[in-house]
């Protein structure tokens, strides 16, 4: 049995951990950390999940009182997840954490607190292990394949072009495709971006449309033949499956981990 | 038994059609107009199929000595597609014409010729009928659903970007569609072009990798829910249906009729 | 402005239109018919939208006292919903109808009704105007490409296979398509119910997965290529275009219409 | 400078590899094995490409006479294949072979051979590395999305059903995919073979339609997402990267190296 504290219990994907921490038989919630709501229990908070679980506002107190906690999930925001972070190591809690935004003097300080109590942690700025997978096997695929371009559809209320995950994605396939221009060398836009974003000679579309949710495509292509490797989310449950995952690895490695992708 | 003659044997769509006919029940290749090789049959002329039947250079020659002839499949390019044309009307040929490029004028003339004549004649700048459809739909769709964007994806040796295709396309939606601007209104391009072409407020995407042949796909957005309409096309055994079809409607129409979708 | 009355505002579908009927400028929610909840007003019932609206219990005293109403939208089970849209009948009011499983002796009595008071009904099986035009168009393509397949694709708690939406598909493409087998004639599995199931030469595709909602893709084949339709459905708000378009268009209309594809 | 023999230069895998290695740099075609045309140069034999290089019908005579290659691309069939493999090897000649139906005794013999000359092979069931990356690809991310369906879809002169392909990656699925039922356990099929093909527990839908060739896509779903991996493959230029892949990397390994796989 894995006894868990959720750091952020009223934010969507807190939500979501609750709820799946209690499906697990091998999961036992045992504390929430929230900015509000000291010495409640979630079933006494409005719009929580129905469980006689402690609610404290103060991580080392927390941490403290329910001794008996193997791991934090920590799905707050930087400014506060940096500290119980910190805070559930020196307590020999393993931390798996959501929050991004840490900077590179915090993460080297986590990285060796870890290392000297001898425990994991892992921060993952995407627990969709399908997304994850899909950046993993593009970054694969360059190598034998460097023509790709993206295709990455979302609802029509996001702001920016193109989204975060394919410039990540983008990225992370520069790092093994030889670099090359793609396309007709003399090609031509009769209409201006209709061979959209470039980066590195490739190529990333960004459609949004009402009725789309988050999805991306990966499209390869060699004499013959192309591979395409897509994803399609739905809703945050789409992140739990990672979150599962990272509390069970958490036990098996030392240090700090960035990334879902170093683990699968 | 429908007899028809093929002008242009020696182009690729041409050759096509020539198999195609070949191996219909209905249809009898009787003669070939050809720029060159007068007086030859098609199998005394190399790579051409093994065929006993007579090519002429000139039109006029060739539909007086071939007076059987019901259908001009037309395969050439304008300069001498219009004069084969009228020519074969004024014979009480009716002509199937894939030849492009023809102005207003021609075309009017074209049709006042057919119509004295009591005869039906099409001309259609895309045969694969799939294509055809594919606007067709997106066409009607557009009524209902307005926020639109389309993918092309062809062969990295195209040159122009969008698609010949992709503009038609949007511009047969715009005839529906009711005008509208999509996207968030204060949506921007992180890296510039990724939200593609802009066409009237729909957007175009054009990829280009080496693999793709033609393919394009319309996809509509409404809340909860979306319509995508997709063509891929192999090669131009996708012209041959369109053209078959052609061959048999043609007996049925009066005067011109331009673009398939016209006849579906 | 159209004044609507709703019946069945507690379900998920009610629950949808009131959302909508309230965002639209030219509708307004008049009244809701609930089977409980009498004489109290929409914001009165928990989990109910905050909305200063009566309810009635029965539909007779509803409309009596509702004089203003135009448009009844009538979303709860076939028991109570034949006697509310026939009620409407009577008033004057027209009925567009989610509700399914009249049979035909009452769906004749309900047009005879609407023809003898000069008005309009709508009773639509699928509100859904993305499903509906995958259906219309994949009948209007089978004239012309015979070879079809269908895959659908659902969540894996759906108990039934091949789903209801892709034997209706099939049943509406079987009118217009010209009975062929399809495959070579000598294709033989090696595992059983590769092929999948077949209806009439055509045969259907149904996975099952996490992740998935409700997707149905049509695919036609001819030479050199191949053309697709593809829906899919997040969540009931996809209804809410057709019931819109229903509230329209039931003005322009004369007794009943069985089908949005009748009028799309 | 790679120095190659081609076995099987008039089959339609040696043409394409002809013609490959001629437009690489670092390659050089300087023999061909056939069964016929000793003595003969490529460029005098009918339908082959116009190149000046010597054809022979003995392997071992072959090997003697051109004793600068370095590389034997193996693409007959398994009756001589075996014995050019096992020669060329013995001429310390690096053997890249697609021909696939060696027995396992066989494939011993031949790492045994090449272990004791110090030298690499290779054998490659497929050489489309597009194919070979979906396939190890869907084994990864069956650990972690263990619900799995693979549509493939082939033209329709396809006589089995499933395709080799499909069973290959559902049986490379099964090494990593912890066994489970999949769909509901009560799900039932109202018209059958509906749920397609099952091998452990997945589903294997085959679609044959003209306007195909060779297209698989495996679909995987986890709560809030799935994850798809397809390869879409046009002609046999596909499995030319592959080859020209293996003549660089067979330098580089020692012994025999069976699937293309292994390797990426």
């Amino acid at each position: 049995m894995i006894n868990i504290i959720v750091a952020g219990p009223r934010g969507k994907m807190g939500y979501e951990a609750i709820k799946m921490i209690n499906k697990e038989e091998n999961f036992r919630l045992v504390a929430c950390l929230d900015r509000k709501n000291n010495g409640k229990t979630l079933k006494e908070v409005d719009g929580l999940p129905d469980l006689d679980v402690p609610i404290y506002e103060n991580a080392e107190e927390c941490f403290q009182a329910v001794d008996s906690a193997d791991v934090l999930v920590e799905l707050t925001i930087p400014e506060v997840g940096y500290l119980h972070t910190k805070t559930a190591i020196q307590h020999n809690i393993r931390p798996v954490v959501g929050t991004t935004g840490f900077n590179s003097e915090q993460l080297e300080e986590l990285d060796e607190l870890l290392t000297s109590k001898n425990i994991g942690g892992i921060i993952a700025p995407n627990f969709a292990i399908g997304a994850v997978l899909m950046m993993k096997f593009s970054q694969m695929a360059a190598k034998y394949l460097p023509d790709v371009e993206i295709i990455e559809k979302h609802h029509d209320n996001k702001l920016d072009a193109p989204s975060g995950t394919a410039v990540k994605t983008a990225e992370m396939i520069r790092e093994t495709r030889e670099p090359k221009s793609q396309g007709h060398p003399n090609e031509t836009e009769t209409i201006t971006g209709a061979r959209g974003a470039e980066l590195d000679g490739m190529r990333i579309h960004s459609l949004r449309l009402p009725g789309l949710v988050a999805h991306q495509e990966v499209i390869f292509g060699g004499p013959g033949q192309t591979l395409s490797i897509k994803h399609d989310s739905l809703n945050r449950a789409s992140f739990m499956d990672g979150v599962r995952f990272s509390i069970e690895r958490v036990f098996e490695i030392d240090g700090l981990v960035y990334g879902l992708e170093q683990l699968l």
